[in-house]
């Protein structure tokens, strides 16, 4: 069968791609599906995301881990905020976490609400990701989580990694790939200073988060793929 | 004034943009955009887009040409297709056209519901285009057509032109300005060779309009700029 890989740039652009048969990659680079790979790759038993600080509050008093932030600050009685620097083994290890993330739950939810598998990408599990795909006799989607529907560079750069990796494995490149994959020719020798240029990077810079993101952006620093099964993101069994 | 420029990579994607108070770039360069911005400036008196060729019938019987095009042919009964080779003065002088074009009157409507202003952007304009949104005290949205809702290379490669010639004269680069911009910057040395990697260029390719591709991909041919009016696009009065 010859495998087809597309990027959806924005989840509000999901609708235009039949994903029933695909596995879709959900990427948030700057912060969830970071700290997602990240967690899930120190031991976490299951990690459950949701939209808002309200949602996260339905799952107090059952025992697990509450992260929420609002606008860069960990939300007062919460265990700790989206920094992958908080998803330590010590911190998370066998532990349930409810993770807040407006961008990332959204594209998660739309995606399994009809895609065959949804597993989480980002820079830290790229190599074992993209060998994960290989391997499978389905066409891929990478869905950008964005930043409120709109196009954002760091998602996009990741997607491009994917492609320029799948590239021989995969044919019917779209457009999309296309520009995906020469952005993060661009970028990746320095993908930090490529996001510069970025609005998103500019607004995280006042949220103070610089050594999240230059966490964010190592390569191939986990091997754990988090797939979402129900409600939770496990650990995807080899 | 600090005046912004967006670039918005599908109409799917344009309720995200405030454009009450902007002047909006409709983008369809293969080739709606580029046949109109030929057709003014030859002379056509006005250019009516409308969404299929049904919708072109009902213009039947009022002295207009009537342009239409299914997979490529010119549609029996109809004056001419899409190609700008149709626009010429001997053609088209002094004449009102109505054009058939899925993705642009699309884009058109939609810009119109809301926007300040609606003017056509195409290569064969580029320089005309930038003097005028630099010398106007109004933000901008560089807005593609795409296809079928989908993001494609060439309508973002334009807006990156557009981005790289007022990067001076404009502020707050959103994120999709930045990747247009680079995009370009890749692509300007030979933008034919670029878009052969484009998915929309090989399914033109199999339309059998190089030559149209090639005439669309050409710098500042045209100093017209099209601005909608009512259904009609004219000629912008200096």
């Amino acid at each position: 069968m010859s495998k087809k890989i597309e990027v959806c740039l924005t989840p509000a652009l999901i609708d235009l791609y039949d994903i029933e048969e695909s596995i879709v990659v959900v990427i948030d680079i700057l912060r969830a599906t970071s700290s997602i790979t990240y967690g899930i790759d120190n031991g976490a038993e299951a990690i459950i995301p949701v939209a808002n600080v309200e949602d996260c509050l339905a799952y107090a008093d059952k025992g697990f881990l509450l992260a929420a932030e609002r606008n860069g600050e960990v939300v007062a009685g919460y265990d700790f905020g989206n920094s992958p620097f908080s998803y330590t083994k010590e911190k998370i290890g066998g532990k349930t976490v409810v993770l807040t993330t407006t961008n990332g739950t959204k594209a998660l939810h739309l995606a399994q609400k009809r895609a065959y598998q949804v597993v989480i990408g980002s820079f830290l599990n790229l190599d074992s990701l993209c060998d994960y795909l290989k391997a499978q006799n389905k066409n891929v989607l990478l869905l950008c989580a964005g930043w409120k529907d709109q196009f954002n560079l760091e998602d996009t750069l990741f997607a491009g990694a994917v492609v320029e990796n799948l590239r021989k494995s995969f044919e019917h490149y779209d457009d999309s790939s296309v520009a995906a994959e020469d952005l993060y020719a661009l970028a990746k020798a320095d993908l930090r200073k490529y996001l510069h240029k970025s609005s998103h990077s500019h607004r995280l810079a006042q949220l103070n988060i610089e050594e999240d993101v230059v966490f964010c952006l190592q390569l191939n620093i986990c091997k754990t793929i988090p797939v979402l099964e129900g409600e939770k993101l496990v650990r995807l069994k080899p």
